[in-house]
């Protein structure tokens, strides 16, 4: 019934601009550029400007168009691909690690949210460190991560040193590279941009991100939980060349490179 | 000068809304269950009208809400995980394939979106066989596929047959998986679903959806292109335990299950 409901629905007024728009970003326009404003854009394409905003909104959502404060309505260059496969996601803290740390603090499971709780099997009532890191490329932060380690997880971190900063947060993922990491899996949803995560990602709070859930594993146990908010109108998450599949044995695995 | 201008910015007026609203998700609401009106929820609220929608919008976009037409604005469940592993995406039209084909056209490589065009790095100038087809879960429509296949890539498609529909779209499938796949590369961003994807999965034109771009390399070369659109609502793509690390060498990559 859902469906044949929306076989009815016509084609939102907007659609039809958005297209023509689309299509005068690649003639019209180059990157960078800063479109005129919306009265003269509605006027130049005979429609209302309430139509065009959609339209606008909908370029966005599609990472056409960079809409800023203060600086209006940019034409995007295309987005960065930006590789979140294993190799850039292994233990936190490795020597090729693309990610910065910036801080640290430790609290109770309770203070981190449900579902990042609910991924740890077992020590639930001890503490839980939470080491804030910033993902840069080419000079821009591109993501800001969340990596949740319970205290369990590293028993020898030392006690005596500062319990919050950079240098604490250096301190607990040494002691994660000491575990043997046995395996990971990871999601990749929609979300929006928490305050914090906005104020880092240089956007404004509800922006669209993909949030990207690592679980590291250890013995078979969630050692540490990372959430990592990307930038979603700037960014393409990509997972590289997968030269292990099941039938590769149709002939030698030659990775395309 | 952007940070310190954002830092300016005080928090949108929706926000705490949105972080009591989704509180009182949790605790005064269940799973499927209609939300009051907008104007009554206001009201219980005590905020504007305007304000109210933003929020539900936020809650929306984070996969809490589900507002549809006709119907009203329903507790959203938990996102499913949707395995978009290299297992669920290996040659398309294996056994053990999840798509379902609906249809196959054939025509230029002018009629393809340019972004696609792009992906092939020979034969631009023959035909492009295009396979539409779409994953169910649990009976739902969870994603919509383009698969673009160069003629050159099936040379020996039989071309006596129908030149379209689903019995042409299992000829090309078949002719793929005479081919020796080399390795694929995967790539997610967010999007706005196409008014016939949108049809597909139930959704309004211009719904902001998962696209999963998927290259298959044969010889080193691209043989076929997927664009797959999934649900950003109802959604989280999950790529699985990858034991593969290069820190393995820590201990054996005991996998967890």
């Amino acid at each position: 019934m859902g469906t044949t409901q929306l076989e009815t629905v016509p084609e939102p007024k907007y659609w039809h601009l958005k297209t023509v728009l689309s299509e005068a970003l690649d003639t019209d326009f180059s990157v960078g550029e800063i479109l005129p404003n919306e009265r003269d854009l509605a006027a130049r394409f005979g429609v209302a400007r309430a139509t065009l905003r959609q339209a606008l909104e909908q370029l966005e959502l599609e990472g056409r168009l960079h809409r800023r404060r203060g600086v209006g309505t940019t034409v995007a260059p295309p987005r960065m691909g930006v590789d979140v496969s294993t190799s850039q996601h292994t233990w936190p803290g490795t020597a090729d690690d693309v990610w910065q740390s910036a801080d640290c603090t430790t609290g109770t499971f309770a203070a981190a949210p449900a579902a990042v709780g609910r991924m740890f099997t077992a020590s639930v009532d001890g503490e839980l460190h939470t080491v804030r890191r910033t993902r840069m490329t080419h000079g821009q932060p591109v993501a800001a991560e969340l990596l949740y380690v319970p205290a369990a997880s590293v028993p020898e971190l030392p006690a005596i040193e500062a319990t919050s900063g950079p240098v604490r947060a250096r301190s607990v993922l040494r002691e994660l590279q000491r575990l043997g990491l046995d395996g990971q899996d990871r999601a990749v949803e929609l979300g929006s941009a928490r305050a914090d995560d906005a104020k880092e990602l240089d956007r404004l709070p509800g922006a669209p991100v993909l949030v990207v859930t690592t679980r590291y594993f250890v013995g078979g146990r969630t050692a540490a939980v990372s959430v990592a908010t990307y930038r979603a109108d700037t960014c393409r998450l990509t997972f590289g060349d997968s030269g292990d599949l099941e039938i590769s044995h149709h002939g030698p695995a030659a990775h395309a490179s």
